[in-house]
């Protein structure tokens, strides 16, 4: 009888040329292409678990994945053996077997995005897909006495895509940095979960304090709020990395 | 009666789509992306002048070209219009009017580039049009005592690419700097000028260098012996960008 082992992935991928993680029947997935390169490699389907649903355009460096297989392939080789049949955009970092009650989206306690804006007089033409250009002036100390405003946890309702049904809007946010490089600016979010474009939400209310639109307190204002209406735009998917999830 | 300006434009692009800097019939080229461009704004067919012929798949973060024209747009302002007619992976950085006599190749007294290696388990997914992936060990060190070899005038006919005919293959490089950071080796040549393919050939002999093929010192012998054969093979044109011209 063949033994059943649970298989964890750690992959990385370019969501450029991508609808997101999740299967669509509008464009191509990257659970698909990992979905299809298992069954090249086992000859069997087998449903892929994600850890989160990225969105279409969105990036990951450490996005985490499991799968049930039968196959007697020694786990640490679906790597080498799954990146034969991926295309370049995606890569297989690490495979490994895991306990058999491993679920990476229920088991995660925690994930961290890095958004990256490129401020400046130019838009890049090198990275343009790895980043959000943003040609006004921004004030780094005013983003981050408002981004002290977010940590903890709060209901973020106010900062979820409208239309997106969730059991709560509760989140906690554990750290928010910004990070100032030359004309690269990074927004490190560490949360034990995210709502629905909630990371890119937050960033675009950042910027709106960054040029003076909003103070750093009004942050408060629009939480309690619980109102969509009240927060800044939702900034590009192309600036967004699912940098780490945490178990 | 119009009056002729020169000017001279300061671009950046990805050249990932394009067949290089120069007019192929094989494929879409920078130059043709500027020309197209300047005859949108002008609507004048103006022939532009590049600092160099980069290659299919190397990109530029400061190359240089120059053209005339007699439009009386205000010399600063190509910049806004190019960019409005321009692809998003190439971008005018500066536009201004340059003494008449300018000519960005002939004028050109030296050049920087900068070569990208990912050194480490696991290829690239995002990034990887930028970079070259190189899986096996390297011994920084032992390339750093190489690339000392290459300082100073030489007649580098062992690093141009075969077939490519110029008046002389002798080039003086002036600093050639390797930075690890991380998983990243950057290789940064700075010269007065570089054969065909120079740069790529010189990355991938201390390439082996860097795994114990060559030894530091076998790198004088294989200048001295002006035998393309002798050195190592031409690394991949997506990990090279063009930094800086000078002038």
């Amino acid at each position: 009888m063949a033994l059943t082992k649970n298989i964890k992935l750690l992959i990385e991928y370019d969501g450029t040329n991508y609808c997101g993680w999740q299967r669509q029947n509008n464009g191509e997935s990257i659970q698909q292409k990992i979905e299809e390169a298992i069954e090249n490699v086992t000859g069997v389907f087998s449903k892929v678990i994600g850890s989160s649903r990225t969105d279409a355009g969105v990036h990951a460096k450490g996005f985490v994945c499991n799968f049930f297989t039968e196959n007697s392939i020694p786990p640490n080789n679906f790597k080498r053996a799954l990146n034969a049949f991926l295309p370049e955009d995606i890569v297989v970092v690490e495979s490994k077997e895991v306990d058999k009650e491993f679920h990476s989206r229920y088991n995660s306690i925690g994930k961290r995005y890095v958004y990256t804006v490129v401020n400046g007089s130019n838009r890049p033409a090198i990275e343009r897909n790895y980043v959000y250009y943003f040609n006004k002036t921004l004030d780094i100390e005013r983003m981050r006495k408002a981004s002290k405003y977010f940590l903890g946890t709060h209901d973020f309702s106010a900062f979820k895509k409208q239309g997106s049904s969730v059991k709560t809007s509760v989140r906690t946010i554990k750290e928010l940095t910004i990070d100032k490089d030359g004309k690269y600016i990074r927004f490190s979010i560490t949360g034990d979960g995210f709502l629905y474009n909630m990371v890119r939400i937050i960033v675009g209310t950042l910027l709106d304090v960054g040029v003076s639109k909003f103070n750093p307190e009004d942050i408060e204002k629009i939480i309690t709020s619980k109102n969509r209406a009240n927060a800044g735009k939702s900034v590009p998917a192309c600036g967004l990395i699912l940098e780490e999830v945490f178990y």
